[in-house]
């Protein structure tokens, strides 16, 4: 089970674009040549972003991205699922309907199997953690002056 | 992010095995027939369960397999990574180490990422999760006459 790279950088994007706090949109182009990604496929993550309304996108020569959020309204769960999609890991494709000789009686198809419920559960888990940390929260841990190197790196770069 | 069809098959093949509690080793033939599932793909993934220590599989014409251990002693945790591995979904390719010019001082390097470390404790909630549920918990939550239908299916299908 492997999530895509697409997240990583998405979430750091949505770091970036945080620190710069930027009026100016910040183009595709400079943010893949910052972290040296693809500018393509980053460009559809970003767009993915924009989809779920966490980041807004500018057209034209001076264009580019920006949150439509503050970072305190963005968690992890919002980006892994704008670039992941919204459905579990696991899915049950209720092969226990197939089994036993079909001697079960229908009724006890009506409520989820128990390994279903099982690994919802643990994906649910995993969705809370998820949800209970924001944009915010990683500026918060980051090292201290981060921030204002990130800002010095863009002044230079559009400088 | 998508978890292959292995578990669920997995975890069916071991609470199957759970209930028949069978002296006699059961055939792949006979567990790919009971849930209609593609013969050779299914033993890849029960040969993945051997290697991990939760099945055990005796050679031979009446060869198959049984559960290597007592289905108190097998989580869900236990057979999701036997069979997808123990890589956390999310990887972190340390973008951050090309970010900003490459001015951060190396140091900062030598802690982890903020953005892994939140992705991180997300997976270990999920795998606590899966760690705290076993074949017996889901033997316990199956419907009522389960295992019975189970015994009865089997000894037609060998009888």
């Amino acid at each position: 089970m492997r999530m895509g790279e697409g997240v990583e950088w998405g979430l750091h994007c949505c770091l970036t674009l945080a620190w710069l706090d930027s009026e100016q949109p910040v183009p595709t182009a400079r943010l893949a040549a910052w972290f040296d990604l693809p500018p393509a496929y980053l460009t559809k993550r970003l767009q993915a972003l924009v989809r779920a309304g966490i980041l807004s996108s500018t057209p034209g020569i001076k264009g580019g991205f920006r949150l439509a959020r503050p970072p305190e309204r963005i968690s992890l769960m919002d980006v892994v699922t704008a670039i992941e999609g919204p459905e579990d890991a696991f899915r049950c494709t209720e092969i226990r309907q197939r089994a036993e000789g079909g001697g079960a009686p229908e009724r006890e198809f009506r409520s989820p199997c128990g390994i279903a419920t099982a690994m919802r559960r643990a994906e649910l888990a995993w969705r809370r953690e998820l949800a209970g940390q924001t944009v915010a929260d990683l500026m918060a841990s980051a090292p201290g002056g981060a921030a204002a190197r990130t800002r010095r790196h863009y002044a230079r770069m559009t400088g």
